[in-house]
């Protein structure tokens, strides 16, 4: 059911018989487990066996070894080495530190250490400011975790969590030229990571909260926010936000519908789900229907959060009362950033006509995507491998780049407003379609947009 | 006195008379008040007047407002613009944050970010360990600053000690392919500092503590030893220590001496002058005073300071009590890294034949080493504009090279003492006189030499 992905591609070494057969057992045997054959590389012949390298892009962990277990099952066919291309792409880490300036002879040494930075030094000390004009405080972002929430598998601690954080800092220089460095806490405890971060904040221009479990996260970023005099960005919550809302501006023109007018019901109350929300409002969505596990939320009822305290008074004007798949009746748009496959086809057939459903549960939707396309008018997803994937890449990137080029100090509405309207209009009339209602995470004009738009906010 | 430095380099754009000696009477106006002339460029010329870039390096602040006011003196000449070299190197900050891995297609972003990063996520949370494998860990170092003792500079704080850490993080990277991050903290509590270099340990393979005041610098080292797993080096102490031992042991050999039968004077006791002395004793020296403000330190007297009641305890074995001045009187070796122009002509007449004088102090040494040099044997400063720098770049790049090859967790004076005669060896018996007592900083043998001592030591 689930598609071969590049993110699980293997390269098994096999020793074979020379036979004129050999190759192609070998790629039916992987193909027959569902893989993709992305390479047949013959490394070593003889007259009596040949050693082969099988190249191939697996679904998921259990059918790596299903694959292995298909060759090894071949008459004469031995595995003898398993590369796995995910983990050499990891190997030693993904991103590095480069000296900017030259260090060949004396004179740079006198310059870009003593004496002469000393000099540099004594400006900053003289006035603070000078450190975003003097040093990499200008374009560098700290990526904090505590590793309490990491992708979908959940509390994995600090180390676990640093390729991940990795990962976001390659893309923060490859998309929009900014340093982002990990941060990976070895602590779980609210007060210790507001501290922390506040003593660790001279070096950055921006803060980039990751993966830090609800609702810690929320009491993190409104105290540094406070406290601290550089912007805060949660990007489970705004940067998912700012995707979201701009996916669905572009599906509301797809269905001809206003958000005004649309009725929406939210699945998933967490970090994400909040800001989504919250995002919403802003954007002028009048009928919001927030869903949390035990149903959803309603004036009136107490409740012990106040993020679900809030929601509660601020949405759902109608008081709906009762689960997601009762909500789901007559409703245009379906936003879940919740759980997997909680709902089915019957509860999109449900929703009104031209239905948006953006189902980005990780790796398994609410919905399968396939299934809601017979019912709903626009699908979307987190998933690489179906249309329409609403994917944070489209913004953090760009995002930072204007708050630091605006020096910003502050993250405002208005600003994640103006970055999803930037998203939403890199696709033209021309190219909007169901199948197409957000730009490609490799449209380099994008994270530019996105930069503009947010600086142009900072700046008024 | 002090000679002029490319560290203070500045260009001066002048609108000069277009007659024939105006470049000339430019070049002689700048000379006379004692800097260096580096360049004279005509940018633009007309018939009656020149616009010329002088460049000149100075000697200090001072003397370049001083270049500046000889050239706007000059008949008919107007100085239009002064730029500083080493403010503009510094634009920006020295150091960047580059991806390792291509990112140029979906295939890539599915290897590096999700979904296949969850892979290599769940590996390390399965086996802590693999985070030297699969992460920055492996050959990345902290450079953890609470901005108090900085250079010459003092507290000055953690953005303005910013500029030195990003220059030792580009020279970690220029000699020894080390990743380095600077860390200034805005704290200068010292459990607040131990908890945050704990919380943040994850994401390095070691620590390098840089310009943090004593006694402070000494609890923080001693408990992040204790309780981390990763090595602790506190430069200021270890790096002084390893390169003032290496340019003693060539010393020695050049006034043929031995370490067990030479009195040394250390004059200092803080930071550098403890670890100096600790790594004296591990080298075989016998009869060492250590000097205070006050004057020696005596076994018997009452002191406060535990590191002080350390070095009374455990040197001065003759019990010399006395001032600095008094100390010196007969003793082989003077070692000091304390406070400019302690000591005159007479004082380094007063020791014994084949007197070896390092004179430390940054920017102006103990005792001016010139007058030194007309009664010692041998000569050292740290600065860069005599012979023998003492300078400690040639020890940390490599240091960490070889703790982090060995996956080293923490230091023992058996390295240090290893990284000293690294350095040293790279002085051949042909090479050495009392000109030549240290290698050049350039010398790109250093680091790989320091790299491999302390790698076979970590691995004994």
């Amino acid at each position: 059911m689930v598609a071969p992905s590049p993110g699980y591609s293997i390269t098994i070494r096999v020793q074979a018989p020379a036979t004129f057969t050999a190759t192609s057992d070998l790629a039916a045997a992987v193909a027959q487990t569902g893989a993709q054959v992305t390479a047949l590389d013959v490394v070593n012949s003889s007259h009596d066996h040949m050693v082969i390298d099988v190249s191939a892009n697996a679904a998921n962990t259990d059918h790596l070894d299903e694959i292995k277990a298909a060759l090894e099952k071949l008459d004469d066919v031995e595995v003898q080495k398993v590369s796995d291309r995910t983990f050499l792409m990891h190997l030693g880490g993904k991103i590095s530190i480069e000296p900017k300036v030259p260090l060949r002879n004396r004179d740079d040494l006198s310059r870009a250490y003593t004496p002469g930075v000393a000099r540099v030094c004594q400006a900053i000390a003289e006035n603070k400011d000078d450190a975003r004009r003097l040093t990499v405080k200008r374009n560098t972002v700290a990526v904090v975790t505590d590793g309490s929430a990491v992708l979908g598998l959940g509390n994995i601690g600090p180390e676990a969590a640093l390729p991940v954080m990795e990962g976001k800092a390659a893309l923060f220089k490859q998309f929009a030229d900014v340093d982002a460095w990990p941060v990976c806490l070895d602590t779980q405890d609210t007060e210790e990571i507001i501290s922390i971060v506040k003593a660790l904040a001279p070096v950055y221009g921006g803060v980039n909260l990751e993966d830090i479990a609800a609702p810690r996260c929320f009491e993190i970023e409104d105290r540094l926010r406070e406290e601290l005099d550089i912007p805060i960005f949660h990007d489970d919550q705004h940067g998912t936000a700012i995707v979201t809302v701009a996916a669905l501006q572009n599906a509301l023109r797809v269905v001809n519908k206003n958000i005004e007018d649309v009725r929406i019901v939210v699945s998933g109350v967490g970090a994400a789900g909040h800001a989504i929300i919250q995002l919403l409002v802003a954007s002028g969505a009048k009928n919001i229907i927030p869903v949390a596990r035990g149903g959803a939320l309603v004036r009136g009822e107490k409740y012990d959060d106040p993020h679900r305290a809030w929601l509660a008074e601020n949405t759902n004007p109608e008081a709906f009362s009762g689960s997601l798949k009762e909500a789901m009746v007559g409703s245009d748009v379906f936003i879940g950033v919740s759980a997997p496959n909680v709902l089915d086809e019957a509860d999109i057939e449900s929703m009104n006509d031209g239905a948006i459903v953006f189902a980005m549960a990780n790796p398994v939707p609410e919905v399968d995507p396939i299934a809601a396309a017979k019912h709903a008018a626009v699908v979307a997803t987190g998933r690489s491998d179906f249309p329409n994937q609403i994917n944070n890449v489209l913004a953090f990137p760009g995002f930072f780049r204007g708050l630091l080029d605006a020096s910003a100090s502050d993250i405002t509405q208005e600003m994640l407003l103006a970055a999803a309207e930037a998203i939403a209009s890199r696709v033209s009339e021309e190219q909007l379609n169901p199948g197409f209602i957000i730009p490609s995470v490799f449209d380099p004009t994008v994270a530019e947009a996105v930069a503009t738009a947010v600086a142009d906010v900072a700046q008024r």
